[in-house]
Formats: C-alpha cells, structure tokens, sequence
C-alpha cells in the first residue's frame, strides 16, 4: 500500500463511522480524481485530498479545482505533516492506516442543487458498477465497461 | 448459488451491458427487498424480481409494493417459465447464470422528483458502503454500520 492508499484507508474507516459512504479515486469533473469522495447521510459531499509528505503537497497544481464539486474540502495527512502550511478554510484529517480524526472542519460551500444531484447520480453508478466487478469478475469487453 | 440468485448474476450481466449499475438486496422502501435495482445512464431507476418458478411466483404476495418505487418493473425468470402467466404492464426478462435478455419492457411510470432523489442517495450509499466493507474487511461493530 503506498502511503497516500493508507492515508485514504484510514480516512474511509473515519468516514464509515461518521456514517458517510466513501468511494476512492472518484472523478467528479473533467481533470480531476478525488482521492476519497463521500456521501454523508443527509446528502453532503466531502472530497478528501491524501497528502504523504511536503513534496506531494507542493506538486498539486490543481486542488482548488475539487472546491466547486464538493460541500466540503479536507486534507488527509499523516502526524507528521506540518499543518500549519495549509490554506485556510480547507479541513483537516489526522490520519493514519488504520483510522483518521478530523481535527478541522473544512469551511461549507454547498453545491448547487442540480450538481449534487448529477454527482450523486455519478457516485451511484461508480460505487455499483465496481461493487459488481469484485462479485462478479468476467471479461470486461462483453460488457462495455469503464 | 441458489436459483434466483443464479437469475439475478445474468440480469446484473444484461444490465451492466446496457450501462445500467446494478445493485442486488436492495430495501427501496419498508418491508421490501428488491432482487435487483438499477440506476440507468440517465438516472432511470428500474426493479427486477427473480422467479425461479411457479411456486416461487406464486408466494410473491407484495410485488406491487415495488411498482411505487421504480421507472420499470421487470420479472426475471427462466427459459422454462410459463412467462404468459405473469402481469400485463410487467416487464419480462428471460435469464440463465450468464446473460440475460429483455423480452418485455416493463411500463413507464416515472417516479416523483424527491422519491427519485431520494433513492439514488439510498441506492448510492448502499453500493459504496458494500464496496468499501468488501475493499477492507475489518470489524464491524467498530464502524457501527449496517
């Protein structure tokens, strides 16, 4: 598991006992593949960016872009990270492999109505599509799939 | 795998060709449990019930209740079922473990707004939640899940 997967792992598990359903390497838009995106209970959208170290922080040129698809925006990075170079407004998770905290809340702004309702639809269809791929291996070619 | 379980593998098949995303044990709403539900390409919601004979058909005292929750309604059955028994307005599909083929189409009866929101929400929780339990097995009880 590379380190960003772990950090992820443990942001699911964070999210699974917050009630929220996690889809990793989601794409919400055009450019762009959310290293957890979630739903929570009421129909909130929160992506989460999992950074191993400075260096991997430093190289993404495009995280402002996930701020327009989704409610809420998080870091997830490991103890060591020094937190404090963070943007303000963009929530923060303490993660490790085996479970994460949210130490802050990243700053709301709720998607339209139409595009929640569109990500929904995309989120459905992703997590189902590969759910029925791990019941039921078989030649991806005979069924058209992504 | 039992007989109706076998029916529901082909009809997931035949969905996933038509690019719907299919999602097995299914509750739309209370005290039902769809065999198969699935989300279309434009956000189509049809129900599937497996019948692996008379008897099985026979002792199905609340397929109705599913006509409230769903765009289509179909029955899956076998080569062997005496389809012309079934419903008027019912679609039918004729699968075996691997495939499946529409006969008939089920009825349109577009579902309300807010139902349909409400269920792509449901339906896309469900299929991530399974996905992630399947992706990292791990105790349940710590994620207080269901």
């Amino acid at each position: 598991m590379m380190p960003g997967q772990a950090l992820a792992r443990g942001a699911c598990r964070m999210l699974m006992r917050m009630g929220f359903a996690p889809v990793t390497e989601f794409v919400p838009g055009p450019g762009l593949r959310a290293d957890v995106f979630a739903l929570g209970p009421k129909g909130e959208i929160w992506i989460f960016e999992c950074k191993s170290g400075l260096a991997d922080y430093r190289s993404d040129a495009k995280w402002q872009g996930y701020l327009d698809w989704c409610d809420r925006f998080f870091w997830a990075v490991d103890g060591s990270f020094p937190a404090e170079i963070l943007p303000e407004g963009s929530g923060l998770v303490i993660a490790d492999p085996y479970d994460g905290e949210i130490l802050r809340m990243g700053a709301e702004s709720r998607l339209p109505g139409a595009r929640r309702a569109a990500l929904t639809r995309r989120f459905a269809r992703t997590g189902a599509e590969r759910l029925r791929r791990l019941l039921d291996p078989w030649p991806q070619e005979l069924t058209g799939g992504a």
